[in-house]
């Protein structure tokens, strides 16, 4: 057992080294559907080798049904790592749907405006949780029978869909946000809901959102993933700070730029898969390794994206 | 101790019964000291009771040194009850202006702006939520030894304290974003956030507050209280949109107005209270009873300064 934790310890820092290699891809874009296929295939390696390890954590890797078997030797090549949790996301969209209801009419269509079919966006964040989870779910020692792996996993899994819940839930919230401080006017292709139904309904809905991401976090009752948590939504308002209150100085600073960044951006993503090792029970050394796993992946996307302009910038 | 348990349970009613009685004075305004003073009084017969009944909870009553002895036939028409935790919120206002520290300066000023000297408001709040806190620090079994009482007591009291802080950050992120929402252009005397640093920097500093509450929820490592605190944030925005989204007919109805007053302002406290009640190992019966007893409190004191307005505007 000590043997395979060091092989799964290796694996994700495999993961991350590969991730740092993807990132001098020049094709390497969110909006580029392939670029981002690249990256999922570094967690998607991670699956393939966790699976290979550990073959008893294949049932909870799908909502259900026989399982494909694959031929590590090509699947690398054929697999759409997207794919893997397409299913897994249809149910965490349903899910948060019903999660974001609210009793008043006016708040309940502003709530629910970006989860509605056809503008829940890339689903970027969720995509990538479910993956680490698929990763993580190890067990450091194997249960005493079928039924109770069976349990265990399926609670282990719905723990570990809610994380992925309550960061888009968040992740909206500093949309909704946002758009109010930008003065935006659409997003995602429609009209921005500041836009559509004003910013006092904006502002609520963020706030709305915000608390009912708080009530499921509770209702995991681990108050480490709250804290976690917590400290990423304070990050995602430094950083927006940050970025509305630069200097001169600041802007041609590349120390600055990452700070903002980590704090905009990447502290939800890692600090949710982080949550995730912790719900699985992982060492604190595999969390850790989640978290810059997170971090890193945000920064190559965001960095590939943003490096030209930065460039651009800083030599005016 | 069950005859004791029963005692503090009959005083807790009798301490409702008591608020129902003085909502009926004219004088009962927020606004007027007289009025609040005797709000308070209703708590203040709490905390004395159970000092009679459990003479050993008297120590963590104050922050230290000797305690005056009070003659009970007298000390109810004498004891200033705002006086009692005068100390405790200097030490909380104190706390509170090092927890809302923010990295970034300009997010800094934003929301150390209310917490500030002499801006602090009339800290209504923490006040009740302290009293509440003397009132039910009454433990179920006695310790083995006095140092383990003053140590369980102590540490007690700094987690009831972390519940009057949280309060008051998520009160003060409410007034933030309310007056965004209405743009208002003074609160507590001077000018409002976001009329002295605008809009966005009121919507962040609002959103900053929470998550710094909700970070500090997750350091008492109780996950019903978070879900209580996180409840009340949610009815907190539910209470706002009901009263800017009003229809002719819901503006005539008592239930609709009675149903708005719990959500925007009784909410909160009310689940304070209980928090305080769950926090110090209470039963059940009494949770329900501290929550009740802050929902009674608003809903008297609201209901004072509001029931002349709306008779006059339901009768037009």
């Amino acid at each position: 057992m000590v043997l395979y934790q060091g092989s799964f310890t290796l694996l994700l820092r495999k993961g991350i080294q590969l991730l740092a290699i993807f990132g001098t891809i020049p094709q390497l874009k969110l909006s580029n559907f392939r670029g981002t296929k690249i990256i999922f295939f570094g967690i998607w390696k991670l699956v393939l080798g966790c699976r290979v390890i550990y073959p008893w954590i294949s049932r909870p890797f799908s909502s259900g049904g026989p399982q494909p078997q694959y031929d590590r030797s090509s699947v690398e090549d054929q697999v759409d790592p997207f794919s893997l949790v397409a299913d897994e996301l249809s149910i965490v969209a349903n899910r948060l749907r019903s999660m974001v209801v609210a009793e008043v009419p006016k708040l309940a269509s502003a709530a629910e405006y970006f989860f509605k079919m056809g503008v829940e966006g890339k689903r970027f964040r969720p995509t990538v949780i479910l993956l680490m989870a698929t990763a993580l779910n190890v067990q450091i020692s194997k249960p005493a029978s079928e039924g109770v792996v069976d349990m265990f996993s399926t609670e282990l899994r719905l723990r570990q869909q809610s994380i992925a819940e309550i960061t888009e839930m968040i992740h909206v919230a500093s949309l909704l946000h946002d758009d109010v401080l930008d003065d935006a006017d659409t997003r995602r292709g429609i009209g921005s809901l500041n836009f559509v139904m004003g910013n006092k309904l904006a502002v609520l809905a963020g706030d709305f959102l915000l608390s009912r991401a708080c009530i499921t976090l509770a209702s995991l009752k681990n108050t480490e993933v709250v804290s976690l948590i917590a400290t990423a939504v304070e990050h995602l308002v430094t950083g927006e700070t940050m970025q509305m209150s630069t200097s001169a100085e600041q802007r041609s600073s590349m120390d600055y730029y990452l700070q903002k960044t980590y704090y905009k951006t990447a502290s939800l993503i890692s600090n949710s898969c982080k949550s995730i090792a912790l719900l699985t029970g992982q060492t604190t050394e595999v969390a850790m390794l989640a978290y810059e796993y997170g971090k890193n992946l945000v920064s190559i996307v965001l960095g590939n994206s943003e490096s030209q302009t930065y460039l651009c910038f800083s030599t005016q």
